[in-house]
């Protein structure tokens, strides 16, 4: 039988959390508010960072990320009670900037609710200015995606 | 002496908001969360709609506004203190749909701290479906944009 | 082997819920901010009507919750990553309001994070008025709490 | 005229703050979310240690706030639009712990929406401790509050 993650793998996405909708997440208009989506693009990029095996590589070279865009497409209403799924995938590796696919997927609607990307730099926090991607950490992201980047 | 709004206007942005920021919207990083600002934009798309007088067209017409797409380009971090004064105009115009775009203006920085635009459809949410953006509700925004639109 | 809500039961919980901590529940603190555990106690309110089973009940006397009141003690900071399991438990019936209890487990630190009560008064929405919770809300919450209450 | 902090200040709150409501502090009731009057408090506590002066002599004792509890009594539904003013002030000193007051006060209903108070530990982080509340952090907090605590 299919696990509720197995299309966000189909499409792609190595990287795959779950997240129960609550009640709250719902704003006047009876469905779940647009920041929501946003939140779930925030906690799959952490995700993404500790199932790749990339911290300890940033943290050795003093970088940590810093979000420098996010973009969202609103696909299907969402509704308490459901799970949200989101899946992450680093799609395109810069110099000192990466880019990052998301997708939420609706486990009551069997549909993607949602889909976008973030623009994460490479930042010294220290100095203040970004920096380049480390070798190893290419390397490593390389290896997650399964040479898809 | 300049307003802080100024620069908003300035930049073409003629429905303007101020949002104190709060001292709980900062995340673990120490400085404002990335959702943060998508709410913002939020209640900087509403602010749009009593600002330029078309809510009481779009309930004539028996439609409401739907987020379809949320972009945002994060300029600079913020912390609290500061408030935050949030510019919306319109800037294209389509069938269903308009795009809208925002930008933050810091004022303890005295700068743009980031700037993105929304996609919003006309939706009749009793028919669950999109519509054409009523002509008086044309009139009105290319009314209150100027022509610049 | 204990499951993680095996304590919260053990302290007569009989309605508990399961929630991921997110990243961006934390505060610059650095640890999960205090209106965190408030949502959680939300989460676990609307839990609790499913669980028991009272909604269609409600549902049928043309009434719905309305909060009044919410106490928190907060035990022991939470940090990401961790997971919350959150007990609810009504604990007293007045004649229009009820007072639940809340626990919230850190599976991380197995020990009780927070604890806490809501106050809930049965509400006529449409007469905008209390309203005496019905006998057959009484009688399941009762058989629900095996006669605690 | 009456300015809409006066029936605070009238109360005895010598910290106030005003805070815009936002569309999306309002939950799927249509009103505005118990979270975020909890959020409101937080701020309030905030601006309370700003306002009378407390900070600087809690850094120099290397102590911060921490929370201990909070409660809140809901008075009113409050609804977009509409701006909060929230009132903090000390109405108990204890050995570690004090004990401070909120109150919101809608613009819009001209009326108290919401009531509660914070128990707040002083807290030595460094050594992840609670610590006496020094002497002249007691001064100045009585002298904020002329005497009334």
């Amino acid at each position: 039988m299919n696990q509720p993650h197995d299309p966000l793998k189909a499409l792609g996405y190595h990287s795959v959390i779950r997240l129960p909708v609550q009640w709250g997440d719902q704003d006047a208009f009876g469905h779940v508010n647009n920041t929501v989506s946003i939140r779930w693009f925030e906690s799959s990029r952490i995700a993404y960072f500790e199932h790749s095996g990339i911290n300890p590589l940033l943290a050795a070279a003093g970088l940590g990320p810093i979000l420098a865009a996010v973009r969202c497409d609103y696909r299907r209403q969402v509704r308490y009670p459901d799970t949200s799924w989101i899946g992450a995938k680093i799609t395109k590796l810069g110099n000192t900037s990466l880019t990052m696919a998301h997708a939420v997927w609706s486990e009551r609607q069997d549909a993607v609710s949602a889909e976008g990307d973030s623009v994460i730099v490479m930042f010294d926090y220290a100095a203040n200015a970004p920096r380049s991607i480390p070798d190893d950490v290419r390397a490593a992201i390389r290896a997650f995606e399964q040479g898809a980047v």
